[in-house]
């Protein structure tokens, strides 16, 4: 019963399905081009709670409320929880989830968490390792720039390449019972450094990363570009982009047709100062949740290559000279008929 | 081809096999009782690295190849890697694995990451997902100390009840090909908290999740504590073993009789002036690595339940008055005959 494909994917003899989803965002998210398109925007970014982690924390427990409760089924009928998000021990998850009272298995892929969530989540269903799981990812602007930047009260300056982390929480709940959504396989990412030292520049040091797990893809399941109605990045940017484009034809492959990157999306980088666009863990998750995944339900689109994207680095490492390597884990999500 | 037993364990149809194992400690785990086991006693904590980060890199990058040499493989083998460690955003993992060229769910589970890694690398294997996966987790006493307490140089003093976080590194290939040891199945666990507020007393903060994960464990799988000839706990320590017992007793199990903890085990407390016992990832890893692992392959346990602790907390979540939660991963290891 091997399901892998290829040297590095999984194609799944069981695709499951995605049951229901939620997307929660904060304020500034709210006035972005996908503003309308969310489930909840927070009228204040602290959630009505005393600290920055709290808030991330609420965001997370009702996002995953919010997802559960739109597949139909309650908090005692999800086997297993993949979650993670930004913050160093993943504290926004540990005291954002506690209260469901649900194995929690903690993950870290920086940005890219989003993906490696699903990715789990789905191969534990397809391993007949529970009817439904749960995949919920976080971050938060202000609970971000304290870890890995400044606190807000430091009124620094941004340089063009830096990106605007996500005030939002993405969950979705993966399952056995047929829905029009399917995850039917994955691409888990490598990790891989080109040396970026800048941490002002994460679109630099994730393109790679994202060029070698969405060619692997294509390798793997022998796939072009124009086989997916969209390839999905997390949190590139206008910089990562470029490079992205580059990379992939170097080895071949053109994307630029069919190229989306959430972090482009979300912000409206003219009118809200985000510069090269929005980051974070839950850049990728709520776009996927509020207007990648309705796309599919619908049939617009057949079939999706998303590939969030992560930065590997803490202050500890940057503060040592340490480069910014890369990851990015790729989930292939289907239109099901 | 469900494989859930009871309300959150599972039981493999197709029991993955332990190939290979490493063990890899600084020199005061050399000097302790389990010295002559380990693979490998560094002679000089810093591995010959500038930095304790890198230094814990290394024991891992070091660990991961001697591990898979002792599985008779080599690193294209792998299909998946399954690794975690405690400091912030994961860079011991990130930096010591790169090398290795092989795809990485990164993962946290603080203390318990050794059952994390090894729970979510059996269900791959039994899963269909690779022939042979890796399973790595590491700590290091100095990179530990300055990312959760003081760093050396502070001189601070230690209260009897903290813990001495181990340097080392244990490595772990599962696969399908037989061998003498096998996971039949796991334990994922939930977030307990206690209120525990208390960073210096991880034993107590942890043992109600210890709590929980063995008694679900028998529960779900109609075990006694004698099923077992060893349950085996990361990193309660002394104190936060009494707390263990007294709480499972409450619910009807004494596992006295059977119990052992590796932070207790590692370090030799009335000479090592290590307190309350050993502590970290690498503490129940190394110790499952270079001693309970051999005594199942010959024969001598028949059965062990394997529950690495963790103490969910960041410096963040701490000064901001957070409890200290635990979480505690079950792993049922047995002798193949």
């Amino acid at each position: 019963m091997s399901q892998t494909i290829g040297t590095q994917s999984i194609q799944f003899d069981q695709a499951p399905y995605i049951l229901g989803s939620a997307s929660i965002v904060g304020t500034k998210e709210g006035e972005g081009p996908l503003g309308e398109l969310f489930d909840l925007v927070g009228e204040d970014d602290k959630f009505g709670e005393d600290t920055w982690e709290e808030a991330e924390s609420t965001l997370q427990k009702e996002a995953a409320s919010m997802a559960i409760g739109k597949a139909g089924i309650s908090n005692e009928d999800i086997r297993y929880i993949f979650g993670g998000d930004l913050l160093g021990q993943n504290i926004a998850t540990t005291f954002g989830l506690m209260e469901l009272n649900i194995p929690l298995f903690g993950l870290y892929g920086a940005c890219s968490t989003a993906g490696e969530s699903l990715a789990l989540g789905a191969m534990a269903v397809a391993g007949g390792y529970g009817d439904q799981v749960l995949a919920v990812t976080s971050s938060h602007f202000a609970s971000a720039e304290k870890q890995f930047r400044f606190p807000l009260e430091y009124a620094n300056q941004r340089p063009l390449s830096a990106t605007w982390t996500v005030t939002g929480s993405g969950a979705f709940v993966l399952g056995k019972k047929r829905s029009k959504l399917r995850i039917t396989g994955i691409t888990p990412g490598k990790v891989v450094d080109y040396g970026i030292k800048d941490s002002m520049n994460m679109g630099a040091a994730m393109a790679p990363a994202a060029c070698n797990t969405i060619r692997q893809n294509m390798i793997d399941f022998n796939r072009k570009p124009e086989d997916y109605d969209k390839i999905v990045t997390g949190d590139l940017g206008k910089v990562g982009q470029e490079i992205l484009f580059d990379l992939l034809k170097q080895k071949g492959f053109d994307i630029s047709k069919v190229h989306m990157d959430c972090g482009i999306e979300i912000f409206d980088s003219e009118t809200q100062n985000t510069n090269a666009g929005g980051s974070g863990c839950g850049c990728s998750a709520v776009t996927l949740s509020a207007y990648i995944l309705p796309k599919l339900e619908t049939g617009a689109w057949k079939r999706v290559l998303f590939v969030p994207t992560g930065a590997l680095l803490s202050t500890v490492s940057f503060n040592e000279g340490q480069s910014v390597p890369g990851i990015a884990h790729g989930v292939v999500i289907e239109h099901a008929g």
